[in-house]
């Protein structure tokens, strides 16, 4: 049950951004801007990475949420959507972005753990400074988005057959506004 | 050193700033609401939860320079900020900025360490939900915010008298695009 008092008929961070529209909004936008960029990494690299922080982090609204859009952009491949989540060494994936999957895992634990040596690794597949920068940047977002939704308490759908609408919406319309809007389906 | 490729001249987070302008203005925004609102917590509380989470993820630049700017407000007290920092519980403050300063420090290992009776506790002192919802969200934010500064190395001053007048920037003009501008005084 959510801390403070929400609209129930919103699930996770869209309760909790119908609460704070201030604040929805900047994070709405800086959500847009690192997961729907497509200079450089993809939007569906974006979404894998930030499904496996939020994975990390134990966030299940967040991590099936993302997982879901991630899901989407590569065309239902589920599979390879939960093999990055649990297990991305092994996945069917560039080895680029296996390295930037490295280094958003050392900023999950904390910024200090990233290592001159895996910024090397990322360097010699091919990752460009702005590959670095977003993938750390989404790390670290992910690592707010993940403590807003769990330390609020706000309510996750356990029905994993409704995050699917919500991620086609969001993969077709962006995170703005009617992300949170009760006008809106949810 | 830093990971990528940024303006030497800038410090911390304006340096990464400076790289990434798109992603500087949502990031800006979010600050500027977070931490200079007058809804609720006063400017110089929200600093202090910033310090205080700051200094639990050990990012040098970010306790520091929030801990400026929390100096600034409370007319010089460094003791006091020092003693939130890295004492709360024995600080002269509010009962209610105590249990508002613990959720946070649960917000820093992660949202699901937050517990209904630390909710309870902040609202028995007078804490709104929005008191709570802002208090949740700037932990969050700098969970965010010194993840970014150290995953992507960013150059940290040592000199300590380096931080006040940035902080007097920030705290008489915000936290806009200015800081990251080489055009102004860092």
């Amino acid at each position: 049950m959510p801390h403070i008092d929400v609209n129930p008929d919103l699930p996770g961070i869209r309760a909790l951004m119908a609460f704070s529209p201030s604040t929805a909004e900047p994070l709405g936008a800086l959500a847009e801007i690192l997961l729907r960029s497509n200079d450089g990494l993809t939007p569906a690299e974006r979404e894998l990475i930030a499904t496996h922080v939020s994975y990390l982090n134990d966030c299940f609204y967040c991590h099936n949420s993302h997982g879901e859009i991630a899901c989407y952009y590569l065309n239902g491949d589920r599979d390879l959507v939960d093999q990055v989540r649990k297990d991305f060494n092994n996945a069917p994936i560039s080895d680029k972005l296996k390295a930037l999957l490295t280094i958003a895992g050392k900023v999950q634990k904390g910024g200090k753990h990233v290592t001159e040596d895996d910024v090397a690794k990322a360097k010699e597949q091919g990752a460009t400074d702005k590959d670095i920068h977003d993938t750390v940047l989404i790390a670290a977002a992910f690592c707010l988005f993940n403590r807003y939704v769990d330390g609020l308490g706000a309510t996750t759908p356990t029905d994993l057959s409704t995050y699917a609408p919500r991620a086609k919406q969001v993969a077709e319309r962006g995170y703005g506004s009617h992300i949170y809007s009760t006008k809106q389906p949810v």
